[in-house]
């Protein structure tokens, strides 16, 4: 089954979009959160965990595959799927993001990037090509072109000409043999300039990709010039092909930017913050390790139907995080994930029924009420 | 339901014994083995893996939970079970052997023991009397006397000393009110000394337990130390009640303690080995960090039926211990609780067949074959 997106609605008064993505592992519906698992794993969980929450596609990442254990073992494996023993829908970020957050970057040309490995300093070059080569062997049903991830903030001057590079990375990455059945996005740049995220759009547009991420957000800007670039660059992508808001984000970011058009995201927030002992609740967020969970035997939140909360309590819970054990991470990893999912399906539903306005209205209303907590 | 222990055969040709034990939380047969959960969890394990696996008793330890949480806090949250979500029996330590490894000793009396936390510095004093208080507010099924780890080597006068201090501390547990239904074992110390050993053992028989434990052994003797005191001690406790070598140990150990009447044992080295990258499986030990690993798509052991051998390959089980995925601590601790839990089920199953020699040569026979591995 080659990919393929159908947009079911779009709601009447806001960009809401409704739609369903079809891969050779499965199917799910938009909007969509992706649970990132850098290292094919989402921290902590196991396929079952995953399946258990519902989560319906995770996201993989080439730069830290290809350093290890190397995308050639993981295709001489069978591939991604296979190797970690999960059967439904692969994303694979190119590494464009880590290449310049973690990698120790020596060169970059319109060939490609020279870095050193964040593991043992070694010496790789990463093409456009190679990056889809590295996707090819890794086996994902949504793969990225490679792009550069401009820093914040810069001139218009770097931001145009690093746009340009991204580009012409994204017309090479396209023009590249891919696998069998692997959708390919491309990644819109431009930095925090309008002029250059229409432009970055356009000339994605003109090359003609699978679907359309939006990179280059959520690296230190604030949360008006977010929604302002996320507002400006939607209505330059079609309307037939799936919209991708890279790297995003808190929840408030995920109601905002489905209200946009947007309809997937993937972040490490939820993961994170629950290795961190922050957990999302329908009435904010709770920290843990908080004195006050110390004897409290109610769950993170009544009526919250993940693994954790129907057998965990808030005093276990800060006793396992206090004490540093493992579990920890895994109950409050499964907390968080499901409140996301949780989240996601209930924009779904509020779009179907027209209703999203109020669904935020409520969302909204509900965080006011703390005290709750 | 208060606790019994029926013996249900002993073996014609070796020492080795089967049983049953009931509790308020339900049965099992012995030999048992008791993974460990000092600060109430089986590190990385929720209660439906430890299920899955068949775990039927766990440990936990007194010394680390009354200076964190509090056994207060556990009480005023409806003890142990409630606590960590576990409806099976527990046994909790009473610490002893923590007190005098891990905390900081600052002097030790016929009162009892004053120690420093080693989380905080903090003073603290623990008598028999509040051993007991202790484990009667967290609520286990068994709980244990205090006792005063000897260290190893030290003189026959020490060991006299100290093993008559454990025999005077066992007393005075044995008269401290208890709860509902809880059993109290004594804890038979002596060091490396016969004499002692029986000395003790005969002393706490005097007193009357509900089961008689064997302390202060795999504390740096050789293996052949540890069998001789294990098989002087034995003949000198009580043929109907049951025998807990504690901290015991390698599967070998475990087998041939059974061959020695032993029904019980407890050691970190499953769940500690595995978080290591160390193995177990029937030809052996499995080093998952060796490159011989990387490619290798066969489970750990072929036809092991735990979670992680029928769902991963030694390739992903090495790369998520080489990436430091806490996966890896999880998917390798399910593979060695469940190697030890079908042992002791093996075990179980040969003394009811009469061929416990049998399956003690095979058991040998296979570790012979490493080529399997």
């Amino acid at each position: 089954m080659s990919f393929q997106f159908h947009l079911t609605k779009t709601d009447k008064e806001v960009g809401a979009r409704l739609g369903k993505i079809i891969t050779a592992h499965g199917e799910f519906e938009t909007p969509a959160f992706i649970p990132v698992g850098s290292q094919a794993a989402i921290k902590s969980m196991t396929s079952d965990d995953l399946m258990e929450i519902e989560v319906e596609i995770i996201s993989n990442n080439s730069y830290h595959l290809y350093l290890r254990p190397g995308h050639r073992t993981i295709e001489q494996l069978g591939g991604l799927h296979r190797f970690m023993n999960w059967n439904r829908p692969i994303l694979t970020d190119s590494g464009g993001y880590q290449l310049f957050s973690l990698g120790q970057l020596r060169e970059i040309s319109v060939d490609g990037v020279i870095f050193q490995s964040h593991i043992d300093g070694s010496r790789h070059f990463i093409s456009p090509e190679m990056a889809i080569e590295i996707q090819r062997s890794l086996g994902a049903d949504i793969i990225m072109s490679l792009d550069e991830c401009i820093p914040y903030p810069v001139s218009h001057e770097y931001a145009l000409r690093s746009t340009s590079l991204t580009t012409e990375w994204a017309r090479r990455c396209n023009e590249t043999l891919r696998g069998n059945g692997q959708a390919l996005f491309g990644i819109v740049q431009g930095g925090m300039f309008e002029d250059l995220r229409e432009k970055s759009a356009k000339e994605l547009r003109e090359i003609g990709f699978d679907g359309y991420a939006i990179g280059g957000l959520s690296v230190g800007e604030s949360r008006e010039v977010m929604y302002r670039i996320v507002s400006h660059t939607v209505p330059h992508l079609p309307r037939e092909k799936p919209r991708y808001l890279m790297g995003v984000g808190k929840p408030e970011d995920i109601i905002n930017a489905v209200m946009r058009g947007i309809d997937l995201f993937d972040c490490v927030i939820p993961t994170r913050n629950a290795r961190n002992g922050m957990l999302f609740t329908s009435f904010g967020k709770l920290v843990i390790k908080n004195a006050c969970h110390a004897t409290d035997e109610r769950p993170i939140e009544e009526g919250c139907g993940c693994y954790t909360c129907r057998h965990y309590s808030r005093a276990y819970l800060r006793h396992m995080y206090m004490a540093r054990e493992i579990l920890a991470l895994r109950l409050n990893t499964i907390h968080n994930l499901y409140y996301y999912i949780h989240l996601i399906k209930g924009l779904r539903k509020a779009i179907r029924r027209d209703r999203l306005q109020d669904f935020c209205k409520e969302w909204k209303k509900k965080r006011e009420e703390r005290d709750e907590l």
